[in-house]
């Protein structure tokens, strides 16, 4: 009688740690993101005319391209480098609190897409760090998933998904993108 | 005596829960992907004639070189940047099931050696997503191993190996790249 | 009386599961690195004079710049490929135990601040295999630090953080970056 009922304790234990002992894995693999943060970052394209106000700048090309304008064929092989600011709102002039640093190629020559390779820059009070992003903008779309592959600082080791969106966009010189950046892995 | 079993059963017991505990973390650590995929991709490079045809192109060349031809040395220097189709065979004209964007480097001046930085964008029936590959690609080696550092959509936060080898190559115009793709975190 | 023995026992023994099945995520958590390495890579920079010992050279530049010397304004906007070698300590003359490949990007004009991609590439009888690194590196910090995004061979599937500190440098021709590597993932 007492073995029997210690049986059955030890299998109530049993199902109710075969639930317990899954949870880790299963916790790191929940798609709840960890942190999620919106931002923006606004990109001025040197045109030959705004050098004091550009944050961007045409660094490579293909052979019937240059580096003042945007070529044709939807900028397919324009190299574009950037150091642009982070605004936690959509307005140009709001006090940045990073950089957004790296690059962007347009690489179709039918549509708008690019490939970028970039870095969010933190140091304020708020934030210190940096957050290291990879992926393919198919700028047409409405949202564009890009890959959080690493950090530094605050966000030391993180990984994730950010979702871009253009914001505005006015010619060929500025356009601005909202960044939903939503953290899988914090440490 | 009854105690005796009692412990005995829980002895038993934390010996099987010791190793069901231990499981979740070594099963993250296998080496046994979580997925796996063949696919090619086919790079044709832009040479001043073939416009048309054409997937990829010189943006970027040293001093001494030039965006029509890759430069000598090894091509050392050469910024290429494509938007190649992915097919399921060899068969440069079979249906594109994705595209591999992105850009790659000669980097080296004694031996065939690139640096690559590109996604497979996919966006049909089977696959909706990308994949994001970064890594030093030594051309000379049968098999070459590349890192899966993110995804998107139905490839969401993976992580794994990709191993290219170079399926057939026709002059400096066109090369064809077998991927074999190895995730080893899936979620 | 047994049977309180037997709950006693089993209540213990959920205390000690309790910790014991957390602790693998735990572990995998810990900012304790599991892999720590340092080493030092030399890069010289192609100036029109050098070409034979050059380790890298510029492939893009900005429309106001060129390809055998920096650009002004703090070099922004020149794309630097490199294939430096890699040694265990700071002399440039000591036996390479691997090759640094990639590029950067010198991406602002106010200071000198550069974004990286690149890899370690060994193939020695200590190492073999490769480790990829991207992230933002603003050179006039004394410490910087950048992702480990992958790895493949010795270093399957490493992430973690690297620390680059500028350890030498000649004019704009000769530097020399010391690499704190810690990984915190290792498979």
């Amino acid at each position: 009688m007492e073995a029997k009922r210690s049986l059955l304790a030890i299998f109530l234990l049993l199902s109710f740690l075969s639930i317990s002992t899954a949870a880790p894995t299963r916790k790191t693999r929940t798609r709840k993101p960890c942190k999620s943060m919106v931002f923006y970052f606004h990109d001025i394209i040197y045109n030959g005319h705004n050098a004091k106000n550009a944050t961007s700048a045409i660094v490579g090309s293909p052979q019937w391209g240059n580096k003042t304008i945007l070529t044709g064929q939807n900028h397919f092989g324009d190299l574009v480098v950037f150091d642009d600011p982070i605004t936690l709102d959509n307005n140009l002039h709001s006090k940045p609190v990073g950089r957004a640093q790296g690059f962007y190629i347009y690489d179709k020559k039918d549509i708008f897409t690019a490939w970028l390779g970039f870095s969010f820059v933190f140091n304020s009070t708020q934030h210190k760090g940096s957050i290291n992003f990879v992926g393919a903008d198919p700028l047409m779309n409405k949202t564009r998933d890009i890959s959080v592959i690493g950090g530094t600082g605050d966000f030391f080791m993180a990984r994730g998904v950010a979702t871009l969106m253009t914001d505005a966009f006015e010619g060929e010189v500025y356009f601005r993108l909202r960044t939903d950046i939503n953290l899988y892995e914090c440490w």
